[in-house]
């Protein structure tokens, strides 16, 4: 029986020569391989209180909708700056070149919401921070940051558990 | 009781000064509001067979997820050039001002299969357009183009009904 990990596809040198770019497009388009992999992220979170899944772009759009769809929860999309219509908060974080910022709009958490955090792959933490930062600095609570995938030498769960952070992931691949 | 069209903040002046914006992310965020145009979007295709869901970048992702998600199928990402990691096809279009490209990847759909294709909101037609055109081109075939929104005075309902499509909308909004 093939796992979540016989899905994903792995594509040398993109987006940058030398990096082994994990690909979920051949787990999310398997009807088996996308079902398990949503049925997975959540099973730890089983009888967890859950008000509402936050999923980072672009490709935590696609886990997040079918796992706020699964909860019978809203969906909050946290995007790349300048994409939200609304009235947002920022915040930016390092790059290896440079810094990127992430924004979500000021009133799409309300205070003391639990909110689960999804995305397909957690590399060093970056955008998962400043996601919970937004999310907590509405005055919501992150009850857990949930990935298809963790490259643990670059360091983000780690980084993610140092705030705090219930980390779960389906599977690892080494290397960067 | 609310209908999802209820659900729909208009920002004006978003991206650009005199357009009125329809924001779909207050009708995701709320749990009865994505729930109900999940439901609403897939009423028509009741007992079609749909083998695989497409959604186009990046709100067409999250409403993508939960239906491939609650019909148990898998989802193919339709993205703007350069995001994805595989070997892809593209098809350009035209925007008010110059052109822009969608890709997906080569081995995304099998010849015969029947596809879904979904996103936020139908206005000229042409992300979708290049979207029905790329799947066509891997042999595929769409099912039914489903949106949360169309515009109709931007003319995309009659460039894809042109096209032969089924074109299916949960609301429309007048103006651009």
């Amino acid at each position: 029986m093939k796992t979540v990990k016989d899905y994903i596809r792995t594509i040398p040198d993109f987006p940058h020569k030398g990096i082994m770019f994990r690909d979920v497009t051949t787990l999310f388009s398997d009807p088996r391989g996308f079902r398990i992999a949503v049925d997975q992220l959540l099973h730890p979170y089983t009888g967890t209180d859950i008000d509402r899944v936050a999923g980072l772009e672009a490709r935590g759009f696609i886990l997040g909708g079918a796992i706020a769809h699964q909860l019978s929860q809203g969906f909050v999309p946290i995007r790349k700056k300048g994409k939200l219509p609304g009235r947002t908060i920022e915040q930016s974080y390092s790059l290896e070149y440079g810094e990127a910022t992430m924004e979500v709009h000021d009133d799409a958490f309300q205070p003391g919401e639990r909110v689960l955090l999804v995305d397909d792959l957690l590399a060093t933490g970056g955008t998962a921070e400043a996601g919970i930062k937004l999310i907590e600095r509405l005055g919501a609570q992150v009850v857990g940051c949930a990935f298809v995938i963790d490259l643990p030498e670059l360091g983000g769960r780690k980084r993610l558990e140092a705030l705090g952070m219930d980390v779960h992931a389906l599977c690892s691949f080494e290397g960067a």
